[in-house]
């Protein structure tokens, strides 16, 4: 219930425009897995096979960046785009995908999705530059 | 001490070099921040305008992707990636990160740094193709 005010109060507070205006289609998502960590060596390959599979293969997935928390290394966290609802439906039948979720169900200990607004939707991972440090 | 034990399990078990290998350099985090409701419409336009100065003055720092949950969003999620530890030292001292910390302090009720690794550091946000569902 408290939830519920909070999420009222802000939409009422108009801040929902910030983070939907640039490209309302783009499906941006949190997942949060948590791995049994005697399983971790070999979810972390089932994850990266697919990762690069989908990258690989799907034009409109455009990222899912994975990151392990340093000081509890079997939680996971990986944000992914799609370029849209379409492109996360189809995601999720093809092959590589469905390999990966039935490989590693018995890994996974907790799984939670959270559906997000991006704050600049078209924003890029640079290069990293060349040259030395400090610059300022 | 039950995590203690979980991550030296893992670092048993051998998965970090699976997370690590390929750009040991890089600083990627993951900022939760959790922001006063009835203030977020001001804090949001504080955070975009300092991702789009980060994003334009500093080559190393690679992104700053902030999401914000549907069902809360006043709970705020940043991918931060740099290209190395002095990307971020540099950062940390900008005038547009000191505008936006000082700017935001009283705005903010939570705010959690948790440092990880990458799954493939050198993974990039894609453009959205352009041709028609379903493709498959």
């Amino acid at each position: 219930m408290k939830q519920l005010f909070i999420t009222l109060l802000c939409l009422l507070a108009g801040i929902l425009p910030a983070f939907t205006q640039e490209n309302p289609e783009y499906k941006v998502r949190l997942s949060h897995i948590t791995v049994d960590p005697v399983q971790l060596k070999e979810y972390n390959a089932f994850l990266k096979e697919e990762i690069e599979a989908s990258m690989q293969l799907e034009p409109d997935v455009l990222i899912l960046y994975a990151v392990s928390e340093k000081e509890h290394p079997h939680k996971i966290t990986i944000l992914e785009i799609y370029a849209n609802e379409a492109a996360y439906q189809n995601h999720i039948q093809t092959p590589h995908f469905l390999k990966y979720k039935q490989g590693t169900l018995h890994m996974v200990q907790e799984l939670e999705l959270i559906d997000t607004y991006p704050l600049i939707p078209e924003l890029k991972i640079k290069e990293a530059a060349k040259h030395e440090y400090p610059y300022k």
